[in-house]
């Protein structure tokens, strides 16, 4: 495979029409956007021209403080508005991150996130990949950077737990090299409790949160929460893409954040996630035996294993316009992989069993 | 001055207070921003969830035939919407088409527009400059690249003639380098005549447009044109910078063109250009004798020459609240300037004479 051919899911998204079942993609589902509260929170900001005027760089300056503020009391990491960069989405963070300080080794789980690979492989990062913590112990040393998901990784959905955060940390201050620590799911854990980030023990560390999935993806809005001295040498790389992040949409965000609970909003989405879970996993169970997993405890995959290379079967589905992710296009090498990434928040229950179906079928038919 | 420090319009930007008369950013006015029509624009697009989820990498469809059709209506080039990609503004375009295609040298006027030049800068491509075509006919050669504004060119506000474009057209065939147009300023010249970009007489180019001179910067909303397959090529870079520009803002400008007729509310902007320019070059002739200029026929900026250093000059009059910029900024290599660019898009006219007589002040002591 192409190292710069267009990203597989990408080209999934583009492929599918009304008809195709989707698994792919990491569309939240859109039924739970707030769509009245942002509607209202958008007539509030329109009531001025300021809304459509160029802005600063570092982004609004009562949105940053809102998202100082989940840090202090949801994720227990003192910070302040300083602290917070806004971004054009995770996927700008990766670049500017990339730009800025990746000037040595970049080492990403194996699997990873799809996007991440790509903005990292577009500005010929030298990439590596590690499976468990003790291979990367003897590789990585001063000034490179590992990339990583703590919550609910994606593709694989796993979380660490509290003494795997405190491993990295350790290896981080051992090696002294920087963290990147991207937190896309980190408020989505189906029981509601919030992990500390490896980020709270770690200064050389950039933690990537966003809007996508817990409010709406479409207005493209996510942070960089690191040093007020990282932030300064981060602009240069904002300002060159797009000089700074759309002013409606980040004060359409800080609207709705003054106007309603986050939280409790996100309660909605982590139920009705759940749910879908638990759907699917019982009609993985039932009509794909042969596909092994575990259940998801947050976030928005189920990941496992099939007995067949997952890339031949993506394709046979999608023929039958079913779409899922095999695992090779997670892999910095892009392997021939068994794997598989089942996104669940964006199919009604009826279209995860038919999914799940037809992909049972083809599997029975070779 | 480091090549990478903070771009110093931004920097003022930055630094202005609501007591600064600011003639340096290139901010449109706000009063004229079609508020009204946005927000009826946007109330419509807000009855669809759809306006809040992820969305194609090369933009909103109906909104590339809309922009295709300015190009064959307006700029008599024929355009379908499969050689229109939306970007994040022009200045993401910048770091795409650069990341895609620029991998030999790079060529740009001397002076030439900062945003663009940090956005060469940051991926380390070798920055060449040219004051005149005859010294670049002989360094251009196959696969290099012109960056270059036919239209009311930021900072100088030149525009070129018809003549000279074919100059250019013809220098691009024979060297068969690339060429990057930007077309920022092209839909505001004052007496509304609309010039055919070089791009439509050249097949390997690029024309950057941008709704943030003509709608609102706000929404941080461009686009390229360029062939099919130079999009194909662009959007992996588009794909891995922030998956696609916001659905929401691309959806309201769509709307918002369908509903009104963009090019009367052009008039009216130009038209309130138009008469700022005169006032500030009346006041320049009246209390800055020394300052010389040629009045500009369209876009945002006057430009000319002290008879000092600018630099100085600029540093002084900030101190004064009165904020403008000195031209070495729009340099390659930052050498000394007498040159100046002054914004009078916006400013009152009373703030344009109060802020003219500052600096004349500053002159008159020396």
């Amino acid at each position: 495979m192409n190292k710069l051919k267009r990203s597989y899911i990408r080209e999934i998204l583009d492929a599918t029409n009304e008809e195709t079942i989707s698994f792919a993609g990491g569309l939240p589902n859109e039924k739970l956007f707030p769509l009245t509260q942002l509607k209202k929170a958008t007539n509030k900001v329109l009531k001025s021209a300021d809304a459509l005027q160029y802005s600063k760089s570092i982004g609004d300056e009562s949105l940053r403080k809102k998202i100082a503020k989940i840090y202090n009391e949801k994720f227990d990491f003192p910070t302040n508005e300083n602290e917070i960069l806004i971004t054009t989405g995770s996927q700008q963070s990766f670049d500017m991150i990339s730009k800025t300080f990746i000037h040595k080794e970049l080492f990403v789980q194996k699997p990873t996130y799809i996007g991440a690979l790509g903005a990292f492989k577009i500005l010929n990062k030298s990439l590596n990949d590690f499976s468990d913590v003790q291979s990367l112990k003897t590789k990585i040393s001063t000034d490179d950077t590992l990339y990583l998901m703590s919550d609910f990784s994606n593709p694989t959905s796993i979380s660490m737990s509290q003494k795997e955060r405190l491993i990295f940390a350790s290896l981080l201050k051992q090696s002294d090299s920087y963290l990147i620590e991207d937190g896309a799911y980190s408020l989505l854990s189906f029981n509601g409790k919030i992990k500390k980030p490896i980020s709270s023990l770690y200064e050389k560390s950039f933690h990537l949160g966003s809007f996508s999935k817990i409010v709406a993806p479409g207005l493209r809005v996510g942070w960089i929460r690191t040093s007020k001295e990282n932030i300064e040498k981060l602009l240069i790389a904002k300002e060159s893409l797009d000089l700074h992040t759309s002013t409606l949409n980040q004060m359409i965000i800080n609207q709705y954040l003054e106007d309603n609970d986050l939280f409790e909003h996100i309660k909605l989405i982590r139920k009705d996630y759940k749910s879908k879970m638990q759907y699917m996993a019982s009609c993985m169970k039932k009509y794909l035996p042969s596909f092994k997993f575990e259940k998801s405890k947050g976030g928005m995959f189920i990941y496992g294993k099939f007995e067949v290379d997952s890339l031949e079967l993506a394709k046979k589905a999608l023929e039958k316009n079913v779409a899922f992710v095999p695992s090779c296009v997670f892999d910095v090498n892009e392997e021939k992989s068994t794997y598989a990434r089942f996104n669940f928040t964006n199919s009604s229950k009826s279209q995860i069993k038919a999914g799940i179906k037809t992909i049972a079928k083809i599997l029975n038919k070779e």
